[in-house]
């Protein structure tokens, strides 16, 4: 069937569902903490080294805004409606990419790479254990997300299908990969070089598109697919919320872009103007400041009108999106 | 059926077999030409990055001994005979296997760990690119492991059950994780610490089985038991292999100590000596060098009456396991 014709057919179906109010606020709390329940049953099942695991420990319940496993979650409730509770299914890729979200945080920050003392207001890994063991600690938790996905029964007994599993390991090992997250952040370290060359605005703010969405924008978009696989999405279905987490992304990044030049580092939890004082590559030295929140808002007007065809079960990821715009950490 | 009962039936079995003449050597070189062939594939369908892409394959292609697949493909054939070729199923876990490895070496190598200039007679990975990007490259690794687990096609078109893929990504995720390889680096990070403690002499050694059993020992067992995996091996056969695998894994470990003492630099592609020079706890400095041997020998005879039962089927493992014994690098 046709897209244009799925889409106004759905359309047509999901016209007369009311717009239930709906609070983001006690959505996030309430996924969030079904969410950090899971992954610390995770992490605590493992006792073989105090050191290892307690470092796992560290970065994994430093507070993070869980916005991937979110994510994961508000994508299976547009297939599947709401009720996504800890013991469903999509727990499983949400705590995998989570955990495969806080190893690239973890390696990102180390001295060879952005070396950061700071993230999530807390000391970084290597800061407060030692650069071995965060190497490590990273390492641990990359390989434990695959753990997880081929043994789903650690934190969800209802079964999953093989052919899932299989899956959701190959979506989310190609967006974190070299195809995906890796390269990303390999572009990332060039990305001061290639700021600094004589290349032309718009080959610059290619080089940054490619750049984000491979290094964030492909996890995102591996977020929305699990979830949605996990549900079981038609590829109509995973072609929408695919451009919908496309869209998102980017817009995401040129906000991160945006609040390192206008927010609060106390609210951040790590401090701002380190993209200028850093010479780095961004939107707003690119396009502006003003055109930059131009660019973000006509992202999320996009994605918004990508995901109309899932009427009110799209709500979390409509408010998921316009919140992206209004963020203030 | 007792595990006694039916290893007699299966000796009887094999008995009528005859003892084929074996050339290790040349098995060896086969299935290392049919390894780097299947490596060199996976690598090279990646280019969206030279330097990613190139540091990979630096290591991945720096001529290693490629023990961990032969290990698999020889398990293989202890359950479905000689014959496992480029497209067979078992190449699949065979170059994860190999990819794991070499990651776990770059990260191994970085000056936060043991920082070291050489490997395999050449340059390191950050001594040749740089930190960051020997941290990614490592990372890459280990995450296209579980891409090529989950997405076998790209090296294999024979068709793999999803059950064989999930249970293979759960083996060697466990294996290469926290309860496992990564566990086992750790502890070698606090090994000199524990050597320089007022530990028994027993006690060290617990520390030291415990820590290689780890570290090298998972994987070594986790290459047996993938491989007997993806030939349909049953509980008993799995069994008998996991035990050899643990005896021999012990062993390698071993020779590994002594030839830091004993072997010629030009032919391990390493210095020697380095151990003492470190006091790193190791076999011949707890148990002494003559002691030290017996235990390896002991092992190995030990390792070859586990395989027994598979009789001619065996030969392959049987060779590997005396080899160890042998082995100059």
């Amino acid at each position: 069937m046709a897209r244009g014709i799925l889409k106004k057919n759905r359309l047509n179906m999901n016209k007369s569902r009311k717009n239930t109010d709906f609070s983001l606020e006690s959505y996030l709390k309430d996924k969030r903490n079904v969410i950090n329940k899971a992954l610390a049953e995770i992490v605590f099942q493992n006792n073989l080294s105090r050191q290892l695991i307690s470092a796992m420990d560290y970065s994994l319940m430093a507070g993070g805004k869980r916005l991937r496993p979110v994510l994961c979650f508000a994508s299976a409730e547009c297939i599947n409606g709401q009720g996504n509770a800890l013991n469903e299914p999509v727990i499983i890729p949400a705590c995998a990419i989570e955990m495969i979200h806080t190893y690239s945080l973890i390696h990102d920050d180390l001295p060879a790479m952005d070396d950061d003392d700071f993230r999530r207001g807390k000391l970084t890994l290597h800061k407060k254990f030692s650069e071995a063991t965060a190497v490590l600690a990273g390492d641990a938790l990359l390989t434990h997300a695959f753990y997880i996905l081929s043994n789903p029964v650690i934190v969800c007994n209802k079964p999953i299908k093989n052919s899932i599993l299989v899956e959701l390991i190959n979506i989310i090992s190609n967006a974190a990969g070299t195809n995906g997250m890796v390269e990303g952040q390999m572009l990332d370290m060039q990305a001061e070089a290639v700021g600094n060359s004589n290349l032309k605005p718009e080959e610059l703010l290619k080089y940054l598109k490619k750049m984000h969405g491979l290094k964030t924008g492909k996890m995102i978009q591996a977020s929305i697919q699990a979830g949605a696989v996990t549900a079981g999405a038609d590829k109509e279905q995973l072609s929408y919320l695919m451009d919908y987490a496309e869209k998102i992304g980017m817009a995401f990044q040129v906000i991160d872009d945006i609040l390192d030049i206008e927010g609060d580092s106390s609210v951040l939890g790590k401090p701002v103007g380190s993209d200028e004082l850093n010479c780095k590559l961004t939107f707003p030295r690119i396009l502006g400041l003003k055109e930059s929140k131009k660019y973000a808002e006509d992202l999320v007007s996009q994605a918004l009108t990508e995901i109309k065809i899932f009427g009110e079960k799209a709500v979390a990821l409509e408010k998921i999106a316009k919140y992206i715009i209004k963020r203030n950490h």
